[in-house]
């Protein structure tokens, strides 16, 4: 059995890294009062909240916290037609966040995410371990067997090749949850009890050419290398299909980082997940995923950008070509989902109008 | 700091997995003693001592072991002239165990690894730990960020595709150390007081396409799947190399296995790695391996083998005519040691006639 950390107004506070330079994410329906638990670790950071749902409802957030706060009514006078590319009733809406922040790093959790302990019994500053895995480099070209080679205490092993020990920018940062894992709707059917009660101590880099499951839920990434592919795609209201906005985002940021020399890394840090959602009506959102991604997966992995990709933008706009040609046959669906990513891209290039300085612009 | 178990002996004895399966091969030079600490774990099992230097020095090993032992001279008069491809005073030799063994399993371990201590202080059986992963599939095609998804409490995480959950059979587990971390010279030589006391509670499979430093230290594998490419190649006496055995037979394994479509895991089980070996005599064994796989190393990224190798055999004489195409303009050393490899298919079919029925099958 694996509890919260509910001490966590005791915790240390320790020094706020890239205060000024990162940005929390987060998209609700409901007040946020999972926020008091995160009061330590995130009250020195700017807070943005795209709330899903009805706009007319009021979000309440705790005192202290600096946020900005961002309603769908907010999101179509931003937008304007552009809008249509952000999802509505669904937290695939939160990647708006992503779009309208102005710093360099983005941190995103979701609301039913806790403060985790680690195994000594200590509150988990999920925040800062992100933080390290960004401002550290990957190894995404050879494996190293003690995982990360620039965490104390370890290094790259025997046989690892020096030229490859500078490693790489790192672009995303995947946390992992404590509690209730995040597992799809039949396999939650499968094992309702089933609880992740494993601390794995270890941070890596997923290797260039590996495929994952991003989930995202606890999530940073360098908004300034890899932002634009940060997508979460068409999901929710209107659309045939839920719960893969976060998988949809993941396969796409994979891909270009591995084209553009940059690194993805999973492991630490750990959230606390408090609560499973409702496997009926995730089996119901997921079902057409299920199948599609069997056709999806090999597309991804058989992707390759031409070397004249040499901006995440220009990537981007070349895989949502891919996307049509290759994907618009399985369902009419990704005819539309292609046509959304070349919009995200249009909505992210015209609120980020310096954006175009730093296109292809590395850390 | 890190202790190795020394209470071994109120271990609890548990069954003994595969016990008329599995030889464990074990290279020395010297009086076996290191088999105490072992004993509650080994004793049940087969033992392949491959002695080296010296052939005229006797070996002594602890009472209740059930072994054989063959030094230099045994060597030479089972594979007569084909034995030049066995080196000498280097545990490269220990690869002579897995061809004259007849079991399906090898575990292999070094005469200087303890038995290591969980986090609960509880002494870890490897050999136990090893086999599970060798009995339990790998997921080479897509990553699974909860880690082993075939342990107890862990399973495939959301947007895993499911055609891909049955897994592929596993062909080589690969342990890890504590205290003693497994550091080439130069990072020996900069690091001298460095331990490794992080206990990584992971298995995970090594994906498809990404080459890792296999070190021979802690070492399982399915001999009958992946062993006549287990050959730790020409070092030590009269080569101008050393400490590259287990490195060569990782990135050959590796390419195999990738194009056969077996499995390759990493991190639990740890053993304790009681003492470093010489900084100064370890330089001068791998400088040239320091640069030479500057070049090795794209080499088997490269390599694609063809169709119509569909035996592990089959696989392995085409990889030495690789070899000696694309490395052998490095050193002349690569030469010699892609006609080793072919030496090396020739002695183990000699020792394996009935082999021939089992090339190519799998689990």
């Amino acid at each position: 059995m694996v509890e919260p950390a509910t001490d966590t107004k005791s915790a240390v506070r320790t020094v706020a890294l890239l205060k000024d330079e990162l940005d929390i994410v987060i998209p609700t329906i409901r007040n946020l009062d999972f926020l008091e638990m995160w009061r330590p670790f995130f009250e020195p950071y700017h807070l943005i909240i795209v709330q899903d749902g009805d706009p007319t409802k009021t979000i309440k957030v705790p005192d202290g916290f600096d946020y900005e706060l961002y309603n769908r009514n907010d999101i179509n006078k931003i937008l304007g037609p552009k809008a249509s590319c952000i999802s509505f009733k669904d937290s695939a809406c939160r990647c708006f966040g992503y779009m309208v922040s102005k710093k360099k790093y983005i941190f995103t959790i979701d609301d039913d995410c806790f403060v985790a302990k680690d195994p000594t019994g200590k509150a988990i500053n999920a925040l800062e371990q992100h933080i390290k895995n960004l401002l550290c480099p990957s190894t995404p070209f050879f494996f190293n067997t003690l995982y990360d080679p620039f965490r104390e205490g370890a290094d790259f092993v025997r046989g690892y090749p020096f030229s490859l020990r500078e490693g790489v920018p790192t672009a995303v940062s995947h946390g992992l949850w404590l509690n209730i894992p995040d597992y799809d709707a039949p396999t939650q059917l499968v094992k309702p009890l089933e609880r992740n009660t494993r601390y794995v101590d270890a941070v890596m880099t997923i290797p260039k050419g590996t495929l994952f499951p991003m989930c995202g839920m606890n999530l940073a990434f360098h908004r300034e290398l890899i932002g634009p592919a940060m997508y979460f795609g068409l999901m929710g209201d209107g659309q045939p299909i839920g719960r893969y906005d976060d998988m949809w985002a993941g396969w796409c940021i994979k891909v270009i980082c591995d084209h553009l020399g940059l690194g993805v890394k999973t492991g630490l840090p750990y959230i606390y997940h408090s609560k499973a959602s409702n496997p009926f009506v995730n089996l119901r959102k997921e079902y057409k995923g299920i199948f599609w991604q069997e056709e999806i997966i090999p597309f991804f992995q058989a992707v390759s950008l031409p070397k004249d990709c040499t901006t995440v933008q220009k990537c981007y706009i070349e895989l949502a070509k891919m996307v049509k040609d290759k994907l618009g046959k399985i369902d009419p669906y990704f005819d539309k989902l292609a046509d959304a990513m070349v919009t995200w891209i249009d909505a992210w290039d015209e609120l980020n109008p310096t954006g175009a300085a730093n296109k292809g612009k590395k850390a």
